[in-house]
């Protein structure tokens, strides 16, 4: 009995995170051939049967699938142009942060140079890669996917979103969005709740619950948004508006920063000048696109 | 079989709350006499069998357990003032939204008028009052509390936060900071998903998902706050600082105003000029702190 030989994948950038996807790729059995700028990243990956390249053209042309995870789009275009000549018939996935018109651009000087190429976000943490729980957002050609699928599912679950290059960039960058909002939500609440002597890890779990239930009002608020319905269901802007005050009162009292919260107030106040006083929470979205 | 008579309540207030209160209370079968300073709200609930008072003291005269539920703190002080004489030896729980040290002046007055005090904070909408999941914290004595809690229960669940009269407020004013961060966050992924013509219902599976998993964080970053030790598990500070700058140029890049993540990246700033770059988000809570 013959195992089918696995696709042999190369990843240019070894830093915390590319030194991850390396592992998870070696671990599935892929020929893995690795580069970094700087040497001296790759003894682990090495040890653990993965090959070093002494250049980034070497690596890219023992790779079927090539796996970007470079610092930003600047350093990504720098080190592709070094392996441009040797890129045509290859899959190009970048994982590298960037965002949707970095992504689209590069879509388009990949495909001028003869490769395919999909764009990634990695909703996850280096740790979690190649374990439960790590999302990994793709965009691009559907064929192209659907080819890497199989490997690329080394990392994590892997979620195509479209064509659109940018697509994948645009998600993970919405969904941090979506993160930094509640993060910070909730460390200004840890900051009010310390100032009267409460721990953190005390008010933690009823934060959890709370906002847990609260995470059940996104599908309303979302049919609100696209269908431009905005009929509150039980806590108007204008409403909230007014109670909003209390909020910043007792954030002074306990001399805590109004920093966090002093732009949803000025938004729901916009809301009601336009007159959305009687409406959603989902009236507030058109207010933040810019003419 | 006789069955065990029902506290006699009152309710001062007939907006929406007071009324989804009052009902509550008739459907658990209890004496209830509610009062509006602007009669004509109380129809339904007389012909649900509640009595409505004359004034405010006849009202508070009837009820064993007095729940007030007013515009805000200012008018509560005025109706308490018309019924100070009655109060004595019956229970006020002051449902009004107000801040912490509105909630401690309140029950300075109360104790001092012979009243005992709870104050609460609804963590719900008045169509979820009675239902299962609305939850209500009290703070105040917890002899009071245990007390009350059978009759309060008609509300929904009733959480008791200690006997600082202040902590109900200030736990609901900061679960609502918490709320208002992630639907903030929430608001500006779905502008920016729609500028590039991807619907809100068809990006909120996704991002609620999302948020769950990131709920879990919150644990360790409550440990981190608490002890002080804010080391990083895989996402330093510093290195959020500079990728945030994808997310607002993606931002722009749609069209959508930075107004509500500017803040968020003020923070990770005076975080890494604050020395910490290497830490984890838990370092931030400090620096809401206004000395």
């Amino acid at each position: 009995m013959s195992v089918p030989a696995r696709r042999p994948v190369t990843v240019l950038g070894l830093g915390a995170m590319g030194r991850a996807l390396a592992g998870a790729l070696v671990a599935a059995g892929h020929p893995t051939t690795v580069w970094n700028r700087t040497p001296g990243r790759a003894a682990a990956l090495t040890a653990a049967g993965a090959t070093e390249a002494g250049t980034a053209a070497e690596a890219v042309a023992a790779g079927d699938l090539v796996v970007v995870c470079l610092l930003d789009d600047e350093v990504t275009r720098q080190v592709l142009a070094l392996v441009a000549p040797v890129l045509a018939g290859r899959t190009l996935v970048n994982l590298t942060n960037g965002t949707p018109e970095q992504a689209r651009r590069l879509a388009e000087w990949a495909t001028s140079h003869g490769a395919d190429h999909l764009d990634g976000g990695i909703m996850a943490v280096p740790a979690m890669i190649g374990q439960p729980g790590a999302l990994i957002l793709y965009s691009g050609p559907e064929d192209v996917f659907r080819a890497g699928r199989e490997t690329l599912a080394a990392f994590g679950a892997a979620h195509w979103l479209g064509a659109d290059p940018g697509a994948a960039a645009l998600h993970d960058l919405a969904l941090l969005a979506a993160m930094y909002g509640m993060f910070g939500g909730y460390l200004h609440a840890v900051a009010m709740i310390r100032a009267a002597g409460v721990p953190a890890t005390g008010f933690t779990p009823l934060a959890t619950d709370w906002l847990t239930a609260m995470l059940g009002a996104l599908p309303a608020l979302a049919r609100g948004v696209d269908s431009g319905d905005h009929a509150a269901d039980g806590s108007a802007v204008g409403m909230q508006a007014a109670a909003f005050g209390n909020l910043l009162a007792a954030s002074r009292e306990g001399g805590v920063s109004t920093s966090l919260l002093e732009p949803v107030r000025r938004l729901l106040d916009d809301a009601v000048r336009a007159g959305h006083g009687a409406d959603g929470l989902s009236a507030l979205v058109d207010l933040l696109r810019q003419s």
